[in-house]
């Protein structure tokens, strides 16, 4: 059996999103900007698939929702955008952000510190979430930018994205949330939480990989990442991906067709897989559930290198992830464990379970009955755990 | 009956490359950087499509070839790339371009400016080239880089690239070609003609729209684009687009396998509808046959405007363009024509005629036929031709 519990790092297109997007690649491929019927016959098809996008985060027509290549290049068009706009060429200097942002995020902060910019990572608390308070004291009248997540890729925790925005707008401050792992997941409304910006991206709600999007409220200034052909209103140059940009109207649409299975039914498989989870002893769950997205699991196996955990998991056909899969090439512990401060020897230990609307009951038994199977096998060879005496953090 | 003739603007996915990358949106559509079978299942088709990109162009295996997603993005990322590691954190302050690049280089540079970058745009002559010796010229010691195109996606016309790389390197300047054009249609080699940088785009070469990229020659230093989660090598972060990177590596050994049927059939049916649209009077065609790749004509059809003849071509199923489909939406006159110098009254008058191995005799010789009743019917209610006397510029 192959169970895939790894939604978070991607997920499977939905059968429905291939069967929209599959006439644009040997039949209607015209480029949409030609003045011909090659090129005009994916209008009616870009209509509806722009209409789903603003339709599924309830943007309205004086905002614009711009397709990109991925989240990456949302985030990063923000900040360097915000960069040119209001640093180099402006009076600010300063941008906020958190120290449990997606590497597209924290690696471009990390780009601009270099180019002069002061870049503030706000903490997390032992939930993994931004504490309002240290967003406060960490506004100066030089703040350009805020960019905090919606939801966190690898605890599911949702942000205080309201207060958030409610205090950057009060203090004239540009906000830019990565809604990556929000969308498709939790109700995501563009009006009821006043985001400047926001990034998403296709693949993590069953569209395909290489499209994206960045939601621009009020079609705000933003020098382009992108430069180019006059696209998308000269915003976002590049050939339009019209098979990409169907698609991900399409998996869109099907995201809010689906949000209310997400609460139900992914919720009441995900708690029944964390339920047995935490019925194994020295595990914990990083995050309540009901402040979280209903489909992740963080959870921590004291003795069981979270590395070795996916290796056994892998053998059985099961798929999960110590975290991000941004950053599962390099074997660093989980760096939200750091930043929430897990001991030393538990920021190795992590697992990400993260479920979709195609995980079945089947598979999340599967799962159970081979996630306590694994844990008995590793911790039987774990030098940390069976002989090491209870709460004595060893190198035996 | 419908004839596709506007392939520089864009290409039909070749339905052997769409086959390639099917598998990859519902079946294996794992991340490829996830530490399970999901992800690693889609290395294999991965590495070749990586080594299908590498022999395309003759990449050595000191080179990188990065997967962007699109050459809009390659060509933002050298020119933004080389200010920031030479220009604004270096001692350089100085670039050269053309006058007829893709809108992707000449926005870019010009966006530059508005950054303190010195830009040169080097005319072209009467046949829509870069003269070697204004290159020369152009030169100063605080020259960073040279973006020349490789061939032009209007004329058609090829660039003395071999020459303009040699210039480069003896000047200790970095080259950059827009390679668009011209993979696909002419060998492209990269050992022999020694860029620096090259871009490309899969949709021009019966590839997907959405997936590019960027070949740079041994591994130099370039700032990223896009930070984020070291994909790539660090170089472009995002996650992998696997069916796009998969369909991208088949459509170059396609372009491969296919050059010489594009310089012995492609050429002769592009020759065959030139040489009859050169029999109706009063029509030019900018450069030589020679010197230009085998699929392309840029005819000037005195009296007719470059729209009025697309639309009534459109009308018989024929697809052309007046120039750039990225800059199509604007009805400003053909920017080559314009620089090679064109009367005025010829600047509106640009056909582009493009075809592909997918092009037919039987389309050419119904593409023939309509042409040249369009061309009767638009000069009988022509201001400017049917009343104007020969050699009088009017506006009549």
């Amino acid at each position: 059996m192959r169970v895939y519990l790894d939604n978070n790092a991607t997920t499977m297109v939905d059968p429905a999103v291939k069967e929209a997007m599959d006439p644009f690649f040997c039949q209607m491929y015209g480029n949409p900007n030609s003045l011909h019927q090659f090129g005009s016959e994916s209008h009616p098809a870009l209509r509806i698939a722009m209409d789903q996008l603003y339709s599924g985060i309830n943007a309205n027509d004086n905002d614009d929702v711009i397709v990109t290549s991925c989240a990456t290049e949302s985030n990063n068009w923000v900040l360097k955008g915000v960069y040119f706009d209001l640093i180099k060429n402006g009076k600010k200097d300063h941008i906020i952000t958190s120290s449990v942002e997606h590497p597209s995020v924290t690696a471009t902060c990390k780009f601009l510190e270099t180019q002069g910019v002061k870049v503030t990572y706000l903490p997390v608390n032992n939930e993994g979430v931004v504490e309002v308070e240290d967003l406060k004291n960490a506004i100066n009248d030089k703040t350009a930018l805020v960019s905090i997540m919606w939801a966190n890729n690898e605890t599911g925790m949702i942000f205080p994205v309201k207060e958030i925005a409610k205090i950057c707008k009060e203090n004239g401050i540009l906000f830019h949330s990565d809604g990556v792992q929000a969308i498709g997941k939790i109700k995501v409304d563009v009006q009821e939480v006043e985001v400047d910006f926001l990034s998403f991206s296709a693949h993590k709600f069953h569209g395909p990989k290489g499209v994206g999007g960045l939601y621009i409220k009020n079609s705000k200034k933003l020098t382009p990442l992108l430069h180019g052909g006059e696209h998308m209103g000269g915003r976002r140059s590049g050939t339009l991906n019209v098979a990409g940009i169907v698609a991900m109207g399409k998996a869109m649409e099907l995201a809010d067709k689906y949000m209310d299975y997400e609460y139900t039914e992914v919720r009441r498989l995900r708690d029944k897989l964390e339920n047995a989870i935490l019925e194994i002893p020295d595990v914990f769950v990083v995050g309540k559930k009901e402040h979280r997205v209903p489909n992740t699991i963080l959870v921590s196996i004291k003795g069981v290198e979270g590395e070795g955990m996916l290796w056994d998991l892998n053998r059985y056909g099961i798929a999960a992830s110590t975290g991000s899969a941004c950053a599962s090439e390099d074997l660093e512990s989980n760096p939200v464990m750091q930043a929430i401060g897990a001991e030393a020897d538990l920021a190795h230990t992590a697992l990400r379970l993260s479920l979709s609307r195609f995980t079945t009951e089947e598979e999340i038994d599967y799962a159970i009955k081979q996630i306590k199977q694994a844990v008995a096998r590793l911790r039987a060879i774990s030098s940390t755990y069976s002989y090491a005496p209870k709460n004595h953090k060893s190198g035996l």
